[in-house]
C-alpha cells in the first residue's frame, strides 16, 4: 500500500509510520517528494484493514495498491470458475436460466410454473418460502412448507432448486432442500450469515446489494471462500439509482468487468433490475450480449394476481418468447442454452469483450 | 391509495380493478379526465403490499396517499416517545452522549475509554463484541469476552452499556448483557433479526441504512413495533453518496424531518457518518442544534494503535472538547445533557424546528 | 394532478386549494377518506410547475398523474421520430454508428482516425473542438481550428459531423460546419443553450446528464421541442452511481424505457458510460441487443497518446471487431449497420423488448 | 502522482512509461514489489489531466497524490480569504444572511420582501430574474426589468444584492446590476461560463452542484480563480441522494471540510437543500453550529402564491424568528451577525471543529 504524508508532516510523524509499518512485517520504501513525503509498504494487503494508519498523526491518506480480495481474484485463479448443481454446469460457457415465482404461493401456482419454465429451457426453477419484505404486514412466505413444494417440484419436473436462505438459524433447513442457497441483496454484508453458508457443501448464488460497488461484492464472496465454501455464483439484481422509473438500475456493465476482476460466474436478474415486465426481454438480450452465464427469470402464471413482485413477474407466454430470444443471442455469442456442455474457452474470450 | 389506469385503458380493464378492490374491501372511487381514468380506493393500508394492482393491464401506476407505517407514525402517536434504559430516558428533552471505542480490544482500553467517556459527561458505553467487517481478514471483535468486559466496565463506572447484536442466534447472549441493543447499518433490513429483537423486552437502537430513505428507516422500526417492542431508538449514521472525502454524509436534515413523521427519539452518529475525527465535533454541535435526542461518538484511549475505525476515534481531550461545546448548544435549545430530565415541550418544538 | 390534505387540514383550507385550482382554471373533483382529504385536479399539466400548491396551509402533497412533457412523449407522437442529417437517418430501424476521437488534435490524428473509423462501417464522424474539462489546467480543444479539421475530414471521407456546442454564444460558429449538434452531459440542463438550439436547423445529440432522471432527460428534449426543433436524437453516456471501477453505470435500461415513453431516437455512448476499452465491446453488444438505434464510440489512432479519454478510446483494430459484434447482433434484432434502410416496424417493436 | 503496474506488465511496459514520465518533466521513482511495480512520479500536477497514462498497456491504475486545485486549497493560502461586497464582508468571522424571494416576480413583491428581510438582519437581498426551470412552460423570470427592480430594491434599503447569471451572453447585463454574481448548481460544470465571471470584477457565489463532490467544487473555483476573479463565494445547497422526502440532501459536514481543505468562504442554503419550509430554521442553526460564514434564505411574502419554490419559502415572521436562533447560534461560537467585524481568529478555530 501507499502512505501519503500531509505536507506538513514531522521527520518524527514519518518515523512512526515507518515504524509501525515495519513492527507489522512490512518491507517500506521512503519518496521524498517536493511537496509531499510518500511511504510504499509492501506486505500482506490483509492485515492492512486492521492497522490504521490513517489515525497516526500527519498521515493524509492511505492508498492501497492491491484488491482487498484474493480467493475471488483471477490473479488467484485464472481460469473460469464452472460451478455445478447436479448435472448443471454454470459457468462451463452454457447458459443456464433460473426461473419462476418471486414466492411460492401453493401447491397449483408452483407446478404450474415449473412445468411451464421447464417446458420453455430453464433448468433451475426459483421460488421464495422465506420471504424479505419491507413491510410486517406483507406476505412473508409459506416457510417450511414452502420448501416442501419445491421439493415436489423438483420432483414433478427434475429442475434444480434455488431459494433464499435468510438467517443462519434456519439454513439448515433451508440447505436439506435447495440445490442452490440464494443470499438475497439486502444480506450481500451480512457477515454472520455469509460465515454460515461459508461451511455448507451447496452452490451459494450471492446477490449483488442495491447499493454495493463490485470490490465490496466480491469482497462477500471472499467471505464465503474464505469459510471453504469456492462454489460461489455472483448474481447482478440492479443498483439502486436517482432513476426511478425503473425499480433498480441494472447494472450490465458488472458483467465484463466481474468476469474480468473474478473468475467466479456471473448471472444476471432483469426483474428485480428493472421491476417492470415488458423491459424484462430487452435487458436479458443484453445481459447475454455482455458476457453473462445465466439468468434469474421471475414468471408467475398468473402474475396479475402474484402475492409478491407481480409487476416485475412474466406470463409463461412472454417467457417461452424471451427463451427464444436468449437462445439466438446465446448461438451468436456460441454458446448453447441449458443442459449440454460447451467449450469454455471463446465465452470466455467473449466475456471481456475482446 | 390511487390507481392511475394508462390512457388506452380499456373500460374492461377499469372494471376489473375496481373489482379487485372492492373484493378486497376498498372502498372506491372513480374520476374520468381526459386523458386518464383515476381510481382512489379507501382501505387498509397494510394490505397494499400485497394486492400487485400494477400487474394488472391497463394499470399505469399506483400511488400510495398514506405512509406505509403507521405505530411509528407521530399521527399514531402525537407525543414524543421517552424511552429508557435503567434511569437513564432517551428522547425526554435531555441530551444522553453514547460513547467509547469502535470495539472491544482488551480489558484496559475498555475501562480506560470507560473511566474518560463517564468523566467527559457520558452516560452510555458503546463497544462491539461481535463486529460486523467487510473482509474476512480483519478484526471481528472479541464475541463473548468482549460482552464480560463491557458489564465489568458497567459495574466500574455506572454507565449503561449500548452493542451490536449481529444474528437472531446470537441474540440471547448479547441480550443478557446488552442495557440497549444495537442494530448495525448493514442489518437494518435484516427483517429476521428485527421480528427477534421485537420479542426482546430491551431498548433498540437502530442505524440507518447506508442508502435508506427516511420511509425504508422507519418501517423498519415498524417491525420491530409491529412485534411487540416499542422501545426504539432511532440513530442517523450518514448515507452513502457520491462525496468521498467523507466515509458517508451525515443527513443532519433527517433528524427534524423524524421529529416530524414519528414520535421517537433520534440520535446521532457522526463518527461513522463522517469517519474522521478532525469534522465530529462541528457535526455533534450541528446535530445538537438541529434537535438530536443524543450522541453515538467513538473514543478510543489510543485512536493510532485502535483495532477498528481509529482514524474516526477521538482522543478522550478532544472527546471532553466536544462535550463543552455540546452542553453550550443545548443550554441555547433549552436542553440538558446527561441524567436530569427537563421539560421536554420546548424541546420537542425547537425539534420541529419552529 | 392530485392534492393530497393533511390529515388534520381544515374545511376552510380544502376550500382554499379548491378555489385556487378553479381560478387557475382545472376542473376539480373531492373526494374525502377516513384518513384523509384528496382533491383530484384535471387541466393543464403545464401550469403544475408554476401553482406552489405544496406551500398552502394544509397540503401534504401534491402527485402529477401525467408526465410533465408532451412533445417528446409517445402518447403525442405513436410512431418512432426518424432524424436525418443528409442522407442518414437515425432511429429508421438502421443502426447508425458515431465514432472518432474526444478531442481534435491535429489535422493527422483527425484524418487518420475519419478513414479508419469509415473504413470499418462508422457513417458520422465524432471529434471535440470546444472541451469541457473539470480542469482549468487541461488542453480545452481547438475551438475553431478544429472545426475546419472537422469540415476537411468531412469532404475527405463523406462522414456526416457530430460535435459539441457548449455556449449559446459559440453557436453559430459551430452551426456552421456541424451536421449534428452535440450537448454535453454537463449542459443537459443549460436552458439558455437548449433554448438557442432549439432555433437552429440542425439535429441535436442530446447526452443525458451524469445523474438526470429519464424525466428530467425527456424535459430537457422537451425544452428543443418546445423551441421548435423537433430533429432530436437522446444519447444515454451513463449515469454516476457508487460504482467507482467504471467511470460511469451506463444504464442499457434507459433504452428500451426511453423507446417506450417517447419516440424519439435513442442511442449510446458506452466509451464515456464505462471510460475503460476493454469493456466498451461488450457493451456496445448489449446496448444494440436492448434495442437501440445508433452508437457513440471514441476511437483513437494512438489511445495511449490522446490528448483525451485515451483510456476508453479503442484502436481502429478493436473497433473494426466491435463493428463485426454490431453487425451479427443487429441482424439478430432484423436491422442492419449504416446507410441503407430497412422496415422499422420489427425493430420498433424490437425496442420494446417484445 | 502514483502509476501501479498490472501484476503480468513487462519490463518494456514499465520502461514506457517512464520514459514517457520523464519526457513530459517528471522526476520518476521505481519500486518493484512481489505482486505489483509502482512508479512514483514527482512534477507538475497541472499536466496529470493530459497523459492518459492508464490508456498505456501494462498500467493499472494511476493514482494523484496532491488534490487538483490549487489556487482554492488553504496550503495555497493559509489564512481565511474575506470577499467583500461593498461594506459587507463575507468570511471574516460575521456571519451574513442573504435572502429574498427565489424569483423577481413584481415591484409589490419585491420590495415588501426587501424590507421584510432587512428588518429582520439580513444584507443581502436575493432573488433571480433569470430562472432556471426543469420545464419550459414554467416562468423563465423578469429578465431585464427584474434586474431593475432589484436595483431599486437596493436603493430603498441598502441592501446588496445577488442574482443569478445563466449565460455568457447576459453577463454583462447582470454584472451590471448585480453585487453579487450567482452561478447556479446546473452550470457549476458550464466551463464557459466559469471562466466568463473570471474576467469581471464582482464577487462570484459559486453553488455546489447538486451531485458534485466537493473536489469537483473546488474545481470549479479553480476556473474563476485561474481565470482572474479570487472572490469567490463557496455555497452549498444539498446533494442528490437517494431520500426523496426532502428535495436535496444537505451536506452540512461539507462546512467544516471545506473550510479545512479551502480559504474561501463557505455559506449554506437551506431551503434548497430541504425544499420544505418548515425544516429550514432548524438546519439554518445547524449550519451555523458547524461553522458556515453565512446563509441564503428564501423569503416570501406570501408563500402560497409564489412563482416559483414557495413550498420552501419562509414567511416574514418565520425568517425573523429564524434569524433570532442564528444569532443565538452564532454568539456561541464568537461570531456576530450582520455588518459589524469580528476577529476571524476563534471563528475560523471553530470552523475546523476544534
Amino acid at each position: 500500500m501507499i502512505i501519503v504524508m500531509s505536507h506538513n508532516a514531522s521527520a518524527r510523524e514519518v518515523e512512526a509510520v515507518l515504524k509501525r509499518l515495519e513492527n507489522t512485517g512490512f518491507k517500506v520504501h521512503l519518496s521524498e517528494g517536493v511537496e509531499r513525503t510518500i511511504i510504499g509498504a509492501i506486505g500482506d494487503r490483509t492485515r492492512l484493514g486492521d492497522m490504521g494508519l490513517e489515525a497516526m498523526s500527519g498521515v493524509e491518506k492511505v492508498v492501497p495498491v492491491l484488491q482487498p480480495y484474493k480467493l475471488a481474484s483471477r490473479a488467484f485463479h485464472p481460469g473460469d470458475t464452472v460451478v455445478t448443481a447436479g448435472n448443471i454446469a454454470i459457468g462451463g460457457g452454457q447458459i443456464q436460466v433460473m426461473a419462476g415465482p418471486c414466492a411460492v404461493e401453493s401447491r397449483e401456482q408452483l407446478l404450474e410454473a415449473a412445468h411451464q419454465v421447464r417446458e420453455a429451457g430453464a433448468t433451475i426453477l426459483r421460488g421464495g418460502a422465506f420471504k424479505p419484505r419491507t413491510s410486517p404486514y406483507s406476505f412473508q412466505g409459506l416457510e417450511e412448507k414452502g420448501l416442501e413444494l419445491l421439493a415436489e417440484a423438483r420432483e414433478a419436473t427434475g429442475l434444480k432448486i434455488v431459494t433464499e436462505v435468510m438467517d443462519a438459524r434456519t439454513l439448515p433447513l433451508v440447505a436439506a432442500y435447495a440445490d442452490i442457497l440464494q443470499i438475497g441483496a439486502r444480506n450481500m454484508q451480512n457477515f454472520f450469515l455469509l460465515r454460515e453458508v461459508a461451511t455448507v457443501d451447496k452452490p451459494v448464488l450471492l446477490k449483488r446489494g442495491p447499493s454495493a460497488t463490485i470490490e465490496e461484492w466480491l469482497m462477500a464472496a471472499e467471505y464465503i471462500m474464505a469459510g471453504g465454501n469456492h462454489r460461489v455464483i455472483l448474481c447482478e439484481r440492479g443498483i439502486r439509482t436517482f432513476e426511478n422509473y425503473t425499480r433498480n438500475t441494472l447494472d450490465v456493465t458488472a458483467v465484463p468487468v466481474v468476469k474480468y476482476l473474478s473468475h467466479l460466474p456471473v448471472i444476471v436478474d432483469p426483474s428485480h433490475g428493472i421491476g417492470k415486465w415488458r423491459f424484462v426481454p430487452a435487458m436479458a438480450r443484453a445481459a447475454v450480449a455482455a458476457g453473462a452465464d445465466g439468468l434469474l427469470i421471475e414468471v408467475h402464471p398468473d402474475p396479475a394476481h402474484a402475492l409478491c413482485d407481480g409487476p416485475q413477474s412474466l406470463t409463461p407466454e412472454n417467457f417461452a418468447a424471451l427463451m427464444e430470444d436468449v437462445r439466438r443471442v446465446a448461438a451468436l455469442m456460441d454458446r448453447g442454452v441449458g443442459r449440454r456442455e460447451v467449450c469454455g474457452a471463446r465465452g470466455e474470450n467473449r466475456n471481456v469483450g475482446g
